[in-house]
């Protein structure tokens, strides 16, 4: 398969290559390395990524961040950064992308924990998670040409927990090749309409 | 208490209403009609809301719209309709509300049945709708002095049926009644960061 990883060199992008490299065509992308380079925030950006890849039978996004913070000290525009960080970003690559992924090849994008097991100050990145793992569910009976969309929901990654330190109290750290799999389940399976749960 | 209702003439909203307004002082507030005239979409009026209706026991928003599309023809500025018309507003109502809102006071939000039960054309309602669960979700736990926040998801109303004629096939209609008893119990109930489904 030719694969594209946006995000390629995050904690999850490195899990994804390091499982799916050596046996499929993996383009990396990012926003300063990989092989090609673009601003996810920019549709534009993401159209010339697809014109430079031409078609391809798997996309995977791994990218997003929001606002960390209480409720009652966010405001609308900290709310906002994780739908332009995490949500739009996402979307619009399977939105551009439709038309450049073969017959029967996926999406795979990346939620999170927090809509199903809340930390404090979390609530911008629960609303980001929930509206990714909404869409794939109400695109995935959209699809054309039997295309796939899941998403995967890790929760604390072992490769992050120092740097989120005190944030996920209690939270059982998921080591990277479980996350790996449940791309791979995505990418090389037969699911569709599904949020990968991996705990 | 004293309960705003954000979307008092919608059909949601009129359920709401008929079903508190005997027994609780309900303020109706909608953008043509009501109690309070406001564009929900502004932050402004929702700040000038609040400070015409002074503190509050109860907010409950049943507002919200989005664009219904195939995704394979759907572009980045239609999904954002539904962030901008159902997601933000609601949003808004809670994060400028919180200072409003009695101690052990609530908040209810309006999703939908699109995230769990999809519809062809619906990802962006459904994104809508996973990003409102995900939020109050994530929001329950950080809600200060004991101030509540639920939403309720709806299946297709039966008094929506005719509107919606053949987009929700084998969908079963959900009476009125059973609605207006479900934002009872966020309102009067001690629920919280739970998505209340009437199917």
């Amino acid at each position: 398969m030719k694969i594209i990883v946006v995000g390629a060199s995050g904690a999850v992008g490195r899990t994804v290559v390091d499982m799916l490299g050596d046996r499929h065509e993996v383009i990396k992308v990012g926003r300063s390395s990989g092989d090609i380079k673009i601003d996810i925030a920019n549709p534009d950006d993401i159209r010339a990524m697809y014109q430079q890849t031409g078609t391809v039978d798997a996309v995977v996004s791994t990218v997003g961040h929001g606002h960390f913070g209480p409720v009652a000290e966010m405001n609308g525009n900290q709310f906002m950064q994780g739908i332009h960080h995490k949500v739009l970003p996402q979307i619009n690559l399977v939105l551009e992308g439709i038309a450049w992924v073969n017959d029967g090849g996926s999406f795979t994008l990346t939620s999170g924990v927090l809509n199903r097991d809340p930390i404090r100050g979390g609530a911008c990145g629960a609303a980001a998670n929930g509206a990714i793992d909404g869409f794939i569910f109400g695109a995935a009976v959209d699809m054309p040409r039997n295309i796939r969309i899941n998403s995967i929901s890790p929760g604390l990654l072992q490769v992050s927990v120092d740097r989120y330190d005190g944030f996920f109290p209690g939270h059982d750290p998921v080591a990277s090749d479980r996350v790996g799999r449940a791309f791979c389940k995505s990418i090389e399976g037969v699911i569709s309409g599904q949020v990968v749960i991996v705990d």
